[in-house]
């Protein structure tokens, strides 16, 4: 059981990352605890090291207070995208912003050694003469056990079943290290780019795979073993006997999804008609798909990404039009439905490098590395 | 905002209700409060009559520490459970224990006013002689915005869209209401009425209608809407043409529901061999959508409610064979499959005890009432 020190520490350091520029007495108004003891854990953390004042704000009378911020430059963290067919590596600061990054095509086939080894290769090129690595994010196009950061029989990632992707990056950086799928990485990356990251959020990306990420109250809800969002084979209705490449019939992601999108988005850009067409149906079958969760989840916002969402004009009606057609009227009363603003690269390095933050400011990790300092001088078996 | 103090007091009131017995130190491990506000907290209290000793627990060395327990017999709250043909109303204790109930058979399509007149006349009966009401807890058929308590187009219950609920009984028994939809009351009733109230559940009953309701890390969730869970009318594979009576086609209700499932049960159970190939048709059917779910929210028990659970040996085999075929490996890996383990009248009451419960106790609400000594010493208009 974390203490009640360390449950405030990371709750009031939560809220200033939440809100760059928060003043004292809103902490106070925020995050549930007393003007006091707000006061000790704010004069705690900065002596940390870990928030810094940043001018004045808006006064209620008295002395301006001071605003608050995350002292970014303190360390750093690396976010690693493991893509399909692409790997993308980030290096950000405590803000959580993409100081730079590389892309390089890697097949994700090639297995853990190789991409792995391109993705510690990349991330020298970008770490050189910068602070210490605090945590490693990581992001792979496939079911993954949260706990414990194993890929748990992923379908397109031959010989990363139970591959040790957390032991291999924390000894290598010296680093704690946290993996989920992609699809996941890219909803929180998206999540952050909005200006609300607040909310129920279903966020669905349809490429070659179809995948889901649920956001509950801003926070990403994983299930019971981490594989919530899941969707891509599931039965559609308009399956038919089509066999998918898992072995089933009539998969959403063998009828709405594919290597085929990519080139119809492209194609119905330039005007073909066929390529409109397909689109079309694609998005009509997905829309039952996303009836179905959303009369569910009862989300309030539901996100597209990947390669359909870049057919925005395309796609988003006719998948409206089988939303409201299908879902319960009191679940889809409020619903906005978006392309997501973020390239998917830009969404998932983002998504890596927020989700080594969230980890390694979590209160029970907080509490890991508090005492030593930063997260990069505690002993490697700790984590 | 809460007062840390509330939030305190509503911690350490949540954590002796969810154990029974808890002693303080259990209480300090358990709520992240240190030793000396836990004593404080508890001190307050019992000393607003809310929690009272029970005994003496374990020692750890010094002096046995005393158990606490919700006071139950403080007051009581009232849990109604407005079902499609038929009406159960029940009085509990403040520790959840229904002392009374009385059940009746009324048609929801009556409209409100007959039934919610006959939902206070069975109230009356069972509260005479009883401490005053504190809160009351009402489920019906249909989609409810939780926030204010309407009934939102529901598509059985002719005359109650939008129909005041929470408006006629507070004025009526002087505390405050939360409606709720049936189904998510029973699942809160059935949660409650096993050993571990935690985890994540799916509820899914299945009788005339087809609704589900999910639990997250213990608690109910609702969407943003209130109406999350609402599965009765996705389209399913196997749906083909068939027209529902909500107008659309091929609605799961339509397929794997239906007045023909109870009959079928008795049928089945009695050794009718139609009964149980048409139960085993449902099944399979409803299987294909429950596997679609749990890839997407992956919880870790699925519960079966509803007449078709109670054919349990003709149906569960089946429901499990479809999930397991067409859900993620490691989504089904270590999911419970169960029946409910509550008849539907009696998890019906329980859960709106519940709900009442759970709420009246809420941080904010807490607040509105503990000043005034109970909930009903409130005026009825801040609620």
């Amino acid at each position: 059981m974390v203490s009640e020190r360390i449950n405030g520490l990371a709750t009031v350091l939560g809220a200033v990352r939440a809100d760059s520029g928060v003043t004292q007495p809103m902490l106070v108004e925020r995050v549930g605890l007393g003007r006091s003891v707000v006061a000790q854990r704010v004069a705690e953390l900065e002596s940390a090291g870990l928030i810094e004042g940043a001018g004045l704000g808006p006064s209620s009378g008295g002395r301006a207070p001071r605003r608050l911020r995350v002292r970014a430059g303190r360390g750093v963290v690396l976010g690693v995208d493991v893509g399909a067919v692409e790997l993308n590596v980030g290096i950000a600061d405590l803000a959580g912003k993409v100081l730079a990054s590389r892309r390089e095509s890697v097949d994700v086939a090639a297995g853990p050694d190789v991409v792995l080894s391109r993705a510690e290769a990349l991330a020298d090129e970008l770490r050189r003469d910068r602070a210490a690595i605090w945590a490693v994010g990581v992001g792979v196009p496939g079911p993954v056990e949260f706990r414990s950061g194993l890929p748990v029989v992923p379908p397109i990632m031959p010989g990363w079943d139970r591959y040790p992707i957390r032991q291999r990056l924390r000894t290598r950086f010296g680093a704690p290290v946290w993996v989920d799928n992609d699809v996941n990485l890219m909803a929180l990356g998206e999540l952050h780019a909005g200006p609300d990251p607040g909310g129920h959020m279903l966020y669905v990306r349809v490429g070659a795979g179809i995948g889901a990420a649920i956001v509950m109250d801003g926070r990403l809800y994983r299930g019971a073993n981490g594989s919530a969002g899941d969707i891509g084979h599931v039965a559609i209705p308009e399956g038919g006997t089509i066999i998918c490449r898992c072995g089933n019939i009539g998969c959403l992601e063998a009828v709405a999804g594919g290597a085929a999108i990519s080139g119809a988005v492209r194609a119905a850009d330039a005007g073909d008609r066929d390529a409109r067409e397909f689109l079309h149906r694609a998005s009509t079958l997905l829309g039952g798909t996303l009836a179905t969760l959303i009369s569910f989840y009862n989300p309030d916002r539901l996100v597209l990404g990947g390669s359909l969402a870049r057919a925005r004009e395309h796609v988003l009606d006719a998948i409206r039009e089988v939303i409201h057609k299908r879902a319960l009227p009191l679940a889809t009363r409020d619903l906005r439905i978006e392309v997501s603003v973020l390239p998917e690269q830009v969404a998932g390095v983002s998504g890596a490098v927020h989700l080594a933050l969230d980890e390694v400011f979590a209160p029970a990790n907080l509490e890991i590395w508090l005492a030593a300092g930063s997260p990069d001088q505690v002993p490697q078996n700790v984590w």
